[in-house]
């Protein structure tokens, strides 16, 4: 089984990397960008018997190791 | 209009972030894990006409700076 896992700052969280990231694409000339998050991806394979327990599976290694949830959010998508 | 990016190396690139995550994974017990990658994830809100001339300059600054594509792929997404 195939999952996504999809971390972003929390909202209200200062994220010092996305703020350069946008004043470097202002500096280019990008010019009417609003809000701009960067946030980490991760696509794995997995073996689980059902989707329920592989989602259960990746959200147990959100919390232990792939988010920091103090201030990181992750959303997790499975594919069958 | 809402983009997103996902950022992630060729396939065939070295990637040894990803496997330390993999193995930190494997430490903490979570076992039957097959390929593992990491890759980055920018959100942002522009303003555009339309959604082809948005995915046109996402794309270009994908190109000029949000991805390194000598080593990385990118895929845009427009929400509208």
């Amino acid at each position: 089984m195939r999952a996504k896992v999809h971390i972003y700052p929390k909202p209200g969280v200062l994220d010092p990397q996305a703020k350069a990231v946008g004043n470097a694409l202002a500096g280019l000339g990008f010019d009417g960008i609003g809000e701009l998050r960067q946030g980490k991806l991760f696509e794995l394979e997995l073996e689980a018997s059902d989707a329920a327990s592989a989602r259960a599976r990746v959200e147990d290694m959100c919390e232990r190791l792939l988010a920091n949830t103090v201030i990181e959010n992750y959303r997790v998508e499975i594919e069958e």
